[in-house]
Formats: structure tokens, sequence, C-alpha cells
């Protein structure tokens, strides 16, 4: 491995400069990946062509230096090899045609398995083929809770109000269905790693809407038993977005790093979370601003975390319509922080 | 006043039992105001007739009981006041015609004055020789750093990345914007009271949107502002929504209680906001769930914040879909609830 930081950072091994990579960096703000996307009648075309997702994911790593690579797809992968279809639309995000609204739904459903998601996996070998070692090839996948969420609303929401109601008034089909999502998601996980994954980092992009008590019930325990699978094969980063309010209960958590979004301030992560890598957590609207405000936010974040057991990134993915020359002088920031 | 708990509560005193109300229980809940909904155009026409924001505010008082009448409006009759024009969409929520962009479109826009919302204050005449002081009045605004989301942002948005981004590129610009809208809020609110409300509540909604450096920079020093000029004429609740990271910035607030909303543990909120009476918290989805599990959750809330210093409520305001009987339900779990 020419570039292992990420891999001894995660590990809270010495790294001589902090690393850094960006969530949804293969994305919108490249013109190689706007280029790919036009090229493909729908999204899922371009997540399901293991050629396309490749290039997608060394694109970033060729034009902006970022110390991994992230495997292009979504996590929305794992309900549709479940049995759950659904349409990414451009401007809407995701609309699933069926969703969870019964045990009979729940029942219809399977556990998915290695066929259901192959193209993944050939993806993954090709990247790590095509990467040849130069940087850490991360896999992912999203939390139960967050793939419940989408399999029971059906869509993007503000309040998630379908999906949490079946918390509330039908506990024990949430967990019955919690279950089979988390099952899915240890095989999918494993055969990421088996395949190539170097990383795997878990998305509970959608905890942050439970309450600490749901999110206790609901949300941890699932990811706590995919970091026990997970763990003795892979450095783990768990992402619990917006959910920092159980930080205790995420400290104990069998994973090599926590990546935290925006709203948490970084000493604070450092006490709560004791012994953890972490991973974060710039404001992605301060890559809107001029390279100096860029510099400084940056710089601040850096001495607040500190240069060790830390890998920079923003609190959550980079927004589309943020310059390409912006990403790249964050990163340029990061690798330019003086170090002792 | 024949009932004056929630007064007593917010001023400190002590209370018999807590009392209660529920953001939006002036809404899409309860029959009547779906009658006077369909006999309108359009939300404006709701909002600016004084007999019918006054029926709409007498609706949950008489029929379910709650102890605080909350005037009908809207926090966006500020910018329209400072005059942008907006439109409520019933599903997708409100878009403005204009938004606020640059420099000159600041200075374009004015500082709100009485004669820009007389309905509001003669809707709050009229509800008070209506309620005949049978609960306090509750009057209410957005907190300035919401009102800049709206006005910057022309619509509601899952991440307000065109209102940040002008924090981070334009920080002056942004300040001068939030100083224009706290002037008018402040007259606003001030107007309030004179036309007869008893407590005034603040909302700053999408305050946990924001880093707590920004928070800290652009919403809670315009709500202490605002909380300075007011505190001394009426009680104020604000409500920093999803911006408890910086609950020690916002125990030093010059109000007489802070509502929270469902992320925030209640006896988290005790250690770290010592001597404000608290509102909240229940997770709005808890209505949802059958009487058993809605008495159950709203009982161990009370046992956590205790009796005294407290107003019971949600941590948002209700969803327009939960039944009735569930909201009724919830209301009689708190009168119910023993005390010593």
């Amino acid at each position: 491995m020419k570039n292992d930081l990420i891999l001894r950072a995660v590990r809270g091994e010495k790294t001589e400069r902090v690393p850094v990579w960006l969530m949804r960096q293969a994305g919108r703000i490249l013109p190689g990946y706007r280029k790919i996307r036009e090229s493909v009648k729908d999204f899922q075309e371009l997540v399901k062509t293991p050629e396309l997702a490749c290039a997608a994911t060394l694109e970033p790593v060729d034009i902006l230096g970022v110390d991994a690579a992230i495997i292009f797809s979504d996590i929305l992968v794992v309900p549709e090899a479940m049995g759950l279809d659904y349409q990414m639309l451009e401007s809407r995000g995701p609309i699933f045609e069926k969703t969870i609204q019964t045990e009979k739904d729940i029942d219809a459903i399977r556990v998915g398995s290695t066929e259901n998601w192959t193209y993944l996996l050939d993806a993954i070998k090709l990247t790590r083929k095509e990467l040849n070692d130069r940087v850490p090839l991360i896999g992912f996948a999203g939390s139960p809770w967050t793939i419940f969420a989408y399999m029971t609303e059906g869509k993007g929401s503000k309040t998630f109000s379908i999906a949490k109601r079946m918390l509330y008034s039908e506990p024990e089909m949430a967990h019955k269905l919690l279950d089979k999502i988390t099952q899915t998601t240890i095989k999918y996980l494993k055969d990421q790693v088996a395949a190539g994954a170097q990383i795997v980092q878990l998305f509970d992009s959608w905890g942050g809407i439970l309450s600490p008590e749901s999110y206790e019930e609901f949300s941890l325990p699932y990811i706590a038993k995919i970091c026990n699978e997970l763990s003795p094969l892979v450095p783990v980063i768990a992402f619990p977005k917006g959910a920092f309010f159980s930080a205790k209960a995420i400290a104990k958590l069998n994973c090599a790093a926590i990546c935290l979004d925006w709203t948490v301030d970084p000493k604070e992560a450092r006490q709560l979370l004791p012994g953890k890598t972490l991973q974060g957590n710039l404001d992605p609207c301060v890559l809107y601003a001029k390279p100096s405000v860029i510099k400084s936010k940056t710089y601040k974040m850096l001495d607040q975390f500190g240069t060790q057991n830390y890998i920079a990134n923003l609190g959550h993915g980079v927004y589309p319509d943020i310059p390409m020359e912006n990403v790249k002088h964050f990163i340029d920031c990061v690798k330019q922080y003086p170090q002792a």
C-alpha cells in the first residue's frame, strides 16, 4: 500500500500527516462523474455497471488527491437486494414502488445474499486492481434503522413520521424488520471485505431524528451487531449522524472510528469517545466560502481534533453545487497543515 | 385568570399540577380548523382575518382542554411585513416570490412596523376578550436566524445550504440582515404584548442545522437581544430546536423558559439549564401509538422532568395526521399524573 495513512489512523497508529477524504467525493462535484452520469439511462445503471462504478470511484483519487477511495454505490442497494425496487429521481431523491407496512410485507422480503449484489463485488475487485494499492478502498452500507426508514417511508422525509410511527405502535414488528435488514447488511459488508474493501463505513443518516431512548433501542443495537461481526475482519467507521445525544452509548461500539457531523464540538467528542479514531466534521457549507475562510476553518478543526487518531472529512457528504476548486483547496489545507 | 398554571410555571412558582399545551394545537388535527381552512381561499386569508384566527385559537382550549391558547398565525408574518410575499402551499410548505441574495436586496426590505401586522393585533385583542381569562394567551415569532433562512432560501430545505452559504461567504451582510429582522421582531413581539399576549415563544426551528460556532455567532446573539428587550415585559420561552449542542450558551439567555425537542434527555437538560423552567419534549410520533404507550411515555417524561418549573408539551408541533383522541389522551395523562 503506497499511501496507508487512513489505515494507520483507524488502527490508532502514528501518521506523519492527517489523512483526508470526503463523503460523496465521487459525485456531481466532478466533471468526469457528470459525464458518466449523462451516458447512462438512470442512476442504477451506473451503480450496476462495474466499469462505470470503478471509473467514478477512481476519479477523486486521480483529480483531488484524497487518501482513500470509496466505492461508488448507494445505501439503497440493500433494500433493493431484499426485494424492494426504487427509482432515484434527480431532484427529489429515492422513491420506492412498494413500502413495508405490515408483518406480511416483512415476511415477503428476503434476506439478501451474494447473487443480489454481484455487480458491487465486481466493481470492488476491478477498483482494487485499478487502484493498484495507491490508497485504501472503503466499502459501506446504511445502518439498519436508516434502511428501515426508507423501506417504511418509501422516500425521504422531513419527519420520517411513518417510519417512527411503526417504532411506537408496532415495536416487535419493527425489530423483526430491523433484524432482517441487519442480517442482510452483515452478509453484504462481509462480501465487500472478501472482494477487497479495506475499511467499511456504516451510515446512520437518520439516527438523529429519534429520541435517545428510541435510538438506543432501534438503531444502536443493530449497528453494534454489525460492528461485532465486521470488526474482526476490517476496521469499521460508524457514522451516527445527528445522534451525538447518545455519545456515551456510541463510545461502547466495537468499532475503530466514529465519524462526526458538524454539530459536534471536536473537544467534547474527544472527551466522550475516548480511544476511538475520529473522522469529520467540517460543515459542508464552509466549502462555499473564499479560500482564506476554508483554510482558517479547516486549520481550526485540526487544532481541535489534534493530528493523531484522526481523519479529516466533512460532517456530511459534499453538496453537489460546491465548486471543485474549493474541495481541492480543503484537501490541500489538510495536507499543508503544519505538524510537529 | 381562572387557570394561571402556565404563568406560574414560567415564573418558577409552585403549581399543583403540571400545565400542558401543544405546539400547533390550533391546526389540522381539529375538525373546526379544517372547516375554517376550507372556507378561505388560502392560508393567509385565515391568518389575516381576526375572527377566523380567533376561532382557530380558541378551538383547542374548548375541545382539548389545554392550559394555554397560542394565537393562530405563522412565523412568516415577519418576512412578509418586511416586504417579502410568500405563498403557503398545502403539501410543500412556504414559497417566497423573491429571496434575499445581495446587499441591495437587504437595503430594499423595510424594518416592519405596527401597520404591517394590525390584523394580528386585532386577532390577539379579540381572542383575549373571547378567552375571558380562562387560560393565558401565548404570542410568538420565529428567531431571526430561522426567518433569515426562509428569506434567503425562499422555501424549506433539507440543508438550507443557500442560507448557510451566506453566513460563511458574506458574514457581514448576514449580520446586517439578521439585525434588520431582529429589530422587526422586537417591535412585532412588543406589539403582541401590548395587544394582550401574556407569554411569548421564540421558535428557532432551524438553529439545529448550524455548527455550534455558527449558532453562537448567527443565531443565539439575536435571540439574546430579543429576550433582553422582551423579558422585562413578559415571560419569554425560547425554543432552540436541535441546538442543544449549545446548551451552556443557551442557559445564559435572559428568558423564563426553554422549550426542548425530543432529542434532549430531560435529566441532562435539568443539569445544563439550571434555574430555567423547561417545556417539552415528547416525540410527536408517540401520539401515533396506542393509549397505554402514550400514557407510559408521558408519565416517564414527567418522572424525569419533575412536576415543578415545567410545562408539558411535545418536542415539536403536533403532526397534522395524529388522531385528535390521541392528543386528548396525552393531555389527560398529564392532568392525571399523580402529584404529591
